[in-house]
This record gives C-alpha cells, sequence and structure tokens, in this order.
C-alpha cells in the first residue's frame, strides 16, 4: 500500500508536465484516467481562433516539434484592458480615478470649486478632456500621486473591493473574460509565463491582478510614475511622484517589455491599435510566435466597437495588418461561448 | 516493475519539494535516501553567517511557523557586484567598458585623438575621472547607447565569453562566488524567486544571468537606459537612447526593486552602501525579514576592503547599521571555505 500515493502523486505529476492541468488540481485518480478528454479552453467555440491557440500551444511545447520553444523563453505578453476584461463604458481605471476623486473631495471640500472637480462633479467630460486632457491628468495626478505606495495600493484595493461595473451590476473584479483566464491557465499550464503589458498604471493593476488573473506583481508592466525612497521616523516608504516614468502604451509596449522583461515574447494578445507595436515586436521576422486580436463585436453581451476616434479602443491599424501578419483575430460573437467569469 | 519509475519520481518530487535539490538531480535512488544529510551550503564553514540563512529558510517555509512566508510573497534580491561575484580590480561591467571603447577606436580611428579615447589608451583614470566622470560617462554612453538591443546584447556575449580577469586569469563569467551561488541554489529549491538588483546596467547582465546565475533576464533589475521602438525595412527594433531611466544604486534600488518586481523583498543581499536602502526597504519594520552583507576581509584569496572613498565597494554606513538591523555580517575570510566556483 505504500506505493500508492506516490504513485498516484507521479500521475499527476506527469498530467501537469503535459500541461493538462490549471493551477488546481482536482482528485487525482479520476481526473488523470480522463486526462485526454479535458477541452483547456471550454468558453470558445469551435472555429480558427480556437484551433489556432491550442495548435500554437501543441507545437511550441512538444520536444522534438521544429517549433520547440525552451521553457524559459516561454514568454506570453496580454494587454488588459478590452482583451482581459472590457474597457467601456469607460476604461476601469478611469472609473477608479473618477471615484477616488470624489473621495477626495468628500475629505477635502475647498477643492469643490477648482476647475477639475467642479467639471467632474458635473460629470463634463468634454471639460476634462480639452487641452489635452489638462483636467483629466490633474485628477489622474491626484489620485495616483503625491502619497506613498502602500497608501496608493489601499485606495485601490479598497476600490475593487467594493466598485460596481455601472452596467453589469456586479464588481469589476468579477467583469473579467472567461475565455481569456482559460487561455492564461492553459498557457501556464504549458510552462508559458504570462504577463499584463498595460498602457494602465502599473501600481493600480497589481494590487488585484494576482487574485483575479494569477498574475504576480513581477509579471505586470504598465505605465510608471517616478517614486522616492526615504526612510522617515525609522519608516521606509517610496513616494509616488506626479512624474511619468513610462507610458506603456503603443511604442511604448516594446519599452515596457524590454525594460521589465528582457526579452521578447513568444506570444501577444492584445485588442487596439494601443497594442500594434507589441503584436509588431512579437512576430514579425520570429518564428515561432503567436499574435492575437480581440474583436469586440458582440453589442449584446459586451460591446461593439472599433473604429471610434480618439478612444483607448480604436481598432484601425493592427486589424488591417492582421492578415499580413497572420494574426488571429477573435470574433467575440461568434468565437465566444461565454463572455464573462461571473455572469450573476 | 510498472509502477518503479513513478515511485522514484515521487521522491524526487517529494525531495524537491522539501527543498533539498538544486535545479539538477542526481541518480534518483542515492540521493533519495541519503536527503537529509546533504549540506545544502557546504563551501561555507559552520558559523553563525551559515546558520542565520538556514535557520530563516525553514522558518519561513515551513508550513504553521509562525515566520511562514506563503511562496509568490518569497521575494530575495541580491546586489551582483561584490556580492555574487568582485568588483576589483574594477566593476566588471567597467573592464567590459573599457574593451569596448577600445575596440570602436580600432573601428574608428579618428577616435584616437579626442580626450576620452586618449585618456584611455594611456590609462589615464584621473582624467576620466575629472569633472565628474565626465569622459568616463562618454565611454559608458558610447558603449551602451546608439545602438540597437541585440546589437548590445551582442557586444556584451563577445565580451563576456572571451575576457578574462587580469589577477584570476580566468573567464570573468567563472568568477562568481561559489558559497553565493549555493545560497541562490538553497533559496530557489525553498520557493524563493531570485532577484538581482545591481547598480550595473540591466542589458548588461541580462546577457548572462541566466546562464551564470541561473537568474532570468525578467527577473535581474538594474540601471536602465531610455528606448525608442521603431519598425523599419519590416524589422522591428528598439534603439538604446544616451539617457538614464532609472541609476539603480543607494536610494535608486527600493526604487527599482518596485518599478520592476512591484513587492518587497523578505531576503536581502549586499555588499556595500549602495545597498543600505535595500536592505532598510527589505528589513525595517518588516518580520520575517533577512538581510545580509558580504564583507570583503580576505585579501588573499580575494580583495579586502570597505572604506575605499568614493568606491562602488564602501561599507561604511551599512556595516555601522548592521548590529542595529539584525544584519548578517559574512566575514568572507572566516565564513567562505571556497570562494570561487571555479578554482582553475
Amino acid at each position: 500500500m505504500r506505493s500508492r500515493l506516490p504513485y498516484r502523486a507521479a500521475l499527476v505529476a506527469v498530467a501537469f508536465a503535459l500541461g493538462f492541468y490549471g493551477s488546481v488540481p482536482a482528485p487525482l485518480t479520476a481526473r488523470a484516467q480522463k486526462v485526454e478528454k479535458i477541452d483547456p479552453l471550454p468558453s470558445w467555440n469551435e472555429g480558427a481562433a480556437k484551433t489556432a491557440i491550442l495548435d500554437f500551444v501543441a507545437r511550441t511545447t512538444k520536444e522534438g516539434s521544429p517549433d520547440f520553444v525552451p521553457a524559459p523563453e516561454r514568454i506570453a505578453v496580454f494587454d488588459n484592458d478590452g482583451t482581459l476584461w472590457p474597457e467601456n463604458p469607460l476604461p476601469f481605471e478611469l472609473a477608479f480615478t473618477f471615484d477616488a476623486a470624489k473621495a477626495r473631495v468628500a475629505k477635502k471640500p475647498e477643492l469643490k470649486d477648482t476647475p477639475a472637480y467642479k467639471a467632474l462633479a458635473e460629470g463634463d467630460i468634454s471639460a476634462l478632456a480639452a487641452d489635452h486632457h489638462k483636467l483629466l491628468m490633474q485628477l489622474a495626478l491626484d489620485t495616483h500621486a503625491g502619497m506613498t505606495t502602500d497608501e496608493f495600493h489601499k485606495s485601490v484595493a479598497d476600490w475593487i473591493a467594493t466598485a460596481k461595473h455601472p452596467r453589469y451590476k456586479r464588481l469589476y473584479a468579477d467583469c473579467t473574460f472567461l475565455p481569456m483566464q482559460e487561455a492564461l491557465k492553459l498557457l501556464r499550464a504549458n510552462g508559458y509565463k504570462t504577463f499584463i503589458v498595460s498602457g494602465g498604471t502599473v501600481e493600480f493593476m497589481r494590487v488585484w491582478a494576482e487574485k483575479v488573473y494569477g498574475i504576480p506583481p513581477e509579471q505586470v508592466v504598465g505605465t510608471t510614475f517616478k517614486t522616492k525612497y526615504a526612510l522617515v521616523d525609522e519608516k521606509p516608504a517610496l513616494t509616488i511622484l506626479p512624474e511619468i516614468a513610462l507610458i506603456d502604451d503603443k511604442a511604448g509596449k516594446p519599452v515596457g517589455i524590454q525594460q521589465f522583461i528582457g526579452r521578447r515574447p513568444v506570444m501577444c494578445f492584445g485588442n487596439s491599435d494601443g497594442d500594434h507595436e507589441m503584436l509588431q515586436w512579437t512576430t514579425v521576422g520570429r518564428k515561432p510566435s503567436f499574435g492575437l486580436i480581440v474583436h469586440h463585436t458582440d453589442g449584446d453581451r459586451e460591446y461593439a466597437y472599433d473604429a471610434k476616434p480618439k478612444s483607448s479602443g480604436k481598432l484601425v491599424e493592427a486589424l488591417e495588418a492582421a492578415p499580413k501578419r497572420g494574426w488571429t483575430v477573435v470574433d467575440m460573437k461568434k468565437d465566444w461561448k461565454q463572455v464573462f467569469t461571473s455572469e450573476k
């Protein structure tokens, strides 16, 4: 009898090595026996997109395959807004910014009559956006900088635990895309290291990305503020300065990837022209490589858009380049059986 | 007979989980049987430093221990120059800079009579260092920027494969400290993620850190140049600009840790005042936490120094703070049985 447990443990170890499990093993014997029948992407309809993902992962992880990629080089990068969760009716970090700015006014009423907070109170988006988003930038700086990293993290943690999406009436953290969560798990189970590479700010995402996506802080790349270290009254602290170190969007995404990760990804998932350059950096002139664009075609279940001018969700150039580059384009309406992890 | 291989594999899996192995498993049965007798730090003499490391790792990784640290939070940071390899007679990246600058003159003879390259040819260090290291900075920029990341990586790869340390007459990559390599392996075998946090430039270290220390590019934090992305003639490239994004030294080390890693380390290993702030950031007001300083006391086998003014190896403030902070101070002469991985 002594050998039974190790034997089962070994089966599980092998199943893991072959990539059939996500991060949480279920009862051992039952799953090990039907290992080959588990669909790692159950919320994807059968079709070219699903096949492309499964095929690429198989080709790059099978020893002896001409496309084999050694485990340390299996880097996959994911945009966040519009790729892992929605970016409508507002990018979620913008919703946080507005909520945090309102909370700030509540504590400092003297702000109420200043132009930025007045425009916010009146919902005057065009005033906020005028003059190169001058007032909006002020709100962003007021709510993201001038405090320690610990203070900012607490502000985000409080918001993500309570704030709800206006349409779906559930926590923003419960509005992530199930098909992409499955893709993240499939990749990790096959030795890929998954990174977020987002225009959102890095400290905003790091607070919840591990719990929500299984992506640890050190694998989150994003827009970065400068910080300053000091030891004051025996307390070491980093203060966030109102100064941007990196804008991790468009041509800034390959820069962010090199700065934080230091090697070129093999797989890249995005949804807008903001991801065009990192799709190029991942795939152009490199084999094996994989690019994927989530095309928001489902106005019933989510939002349908691609060519809104000046929107962060604009998808024109990258979509046009997709056939030439061999990038997989996901038709959300057609390819996704279920959109959200939580549909309550 | 069929169960024998999985049974052995399971034993090895368990041994790994318990942290007895480094990254390369030896023949299975023999090692599994004497698992409890393997010393993970054989090149450390018995003493307070060795005991402190082993004790801390045991306390923080044993479930149920009051000091248990969940695996995702097991972040350990290591300075490089003077901590993982020597920094004398010159910091090794400075040796690379001089060699690369000389190679540059060979290709562009017109540089020969310019002040920086003339001072270099004459070995006139004081001329290079004058006026806030003006000429030295020029050589550093000439050899580190104004080229693509691929070109720079090739320049470093060629150097690290051939350049030899003037005293030890072997490759710089063969001059790493064996006791610290053992510490890296011990930590990794116990679920710690090991990072370099160095004043050296990040792209210089990323070329060889994986092979030399088992630390992948995405776990290397260092001084960073700005880069610029462009797709030219169907080739995507990042060009390194002659502009610093982050100086990862002194108060810049906690900044670099937060920027790249995004959470505070639990263990910190350094050797100079340049590491003082990251030792504070790791340990002050935080339990469990561990700080260690390598004190270079062995002029026979390595170099003995600590208070050279204006040297990168200056160790005064951090050494003075060590007793109060509870940092472990390694006396290299007394604590290390063998200094280098390769003594040929």
